[in-house]
């Protein structure tokens, strides 16, 4: 037995990862650009607990200060998370990078995030353009995806049907939808996938190492 | 004098091209990947008030369904603006690229859109990727920007200050900020702007084209 600490990737990574994988697999990775749409339970209960006490209070009438984030969350948008760094990019951001480029084993995959914390309270939704070395289309990476454990495929446009925050929170699966070909570039993908960052961000994926494990 | 109609710009388009067409004239575009974070104004009065009963209502421990909107938008994510189009995209992602194009009279330029409603009630916000013809540092687009008429640049990360929809609510001017050079591609950046898609998107402009006509 060797001695050592296992990390548990980073939230917004281990989403993203969830459907890079089954693509890289299926068409090989050569650049992924992902904005992120991300909960405030990512700073933890009392991230989401300034969240709902702000939407209280405003329901009432009052101003509840922020103490947890950077500036006022509810009906707002902030595009800091994590610390800055001196080339402009947020550590979150910089994590996002590195760790899918160390658990793809890509070490020159290009990869650029723009992370941003949003007025939901549980699961991290990211919008994803892709690249591949090989051809893939839309209907083959929905295959590719379905087929990987752990992630769900929601892609019905026209009944309306297609992952949102509010209905994978509590789920330890993640969600990808709106997978559709590039209109320029011939081996681009654009995707949204979803994934409680409590559970497969988190607590889930610690255990499902632990289980690997043992 | 000839009759006719002019056509004020789809407001994301409108809040977007703010910034591209400093970034063109500077270093000549040759790809957008947009991502977008839109208000719920941008469905009008009626979806503003949607949000807002949404939100009394979860404050006051009861629910109200979604009419506007194709789902509840309090603390949720909708990744569908317009209607869907047979190639998966909805007619709002179409909309920003073929208007980016025509605008800035390029017709060949790759435009990608995602568009995502967020419970945000005023301000649409958009996470951009660019790449240039030309070789444009972080700083030089920072001067390009400040030197256009109506958008503003807010980029001091380590005040935490950025563009924020809480803040340009109601303001003419747009905004940008988080301008950082891309790590991997050499004529590459990322941007975050932010308008009132009320004004700069809609009403403002209007008057704006008019007042150029008269």
């Amino acid at each position: 037995r060797r001695p050592g600490i296992i990390a548990n990737p980073n939230c917004t990574a281990a989403i993203l990862l969830m459907a890079l994988k089954p693509l890289h697999d299926a068409a090989g990775l050569t650049r992924v650009i992902v904005s992120s749409y991300q909960a405030s339970s990512g700073a933890g209960a009392e991230g989401m607990a300034e969240l709902e006490a702000q939407l209280q209070g405003w329901a009432k009438g009052r101003k509840v200060p922020a103490k947890v984030f950077a500036h006022p969350l509810a009906f707002n948008l902030i595009p800091h998370i994590d610390s800055f760094k001196d080339n402009g990019y947020t550590g979150e951001e910089l994590k996002v990078a590195q760790e899918t480029r160390k658990i793809l084993e890509l070490p020159g995959l290009p990869v650029t995030a723009t992370c941003v914390r949003v007025p939901v309270l549980r699961a991290h939704s990211e919008s994803v353009y892709v690249e591949t070395s090989r051809h893939i289309s839309a209907e083959k990476a929905r295959k590719a995806f379905a087929a990987f454990p752990g992630l769900q495929v929601i892609d019905d446009p026209r009944l309306k049907r297609y992952p949102m925050p509010r209905d994978q929170a509590g789920k330890d699966d993640c969600a990808v939808g709106r997978i559709r070909e590039d209109l320029h570039t011939p081996n681009a993908l654009n995707f949204w996938v979803v994934g409680d960052q409590l559970r497969k961000g988190a607590a889930l994926n610690a255990v499902q190492i632990a289980e690997k494990l043992l």
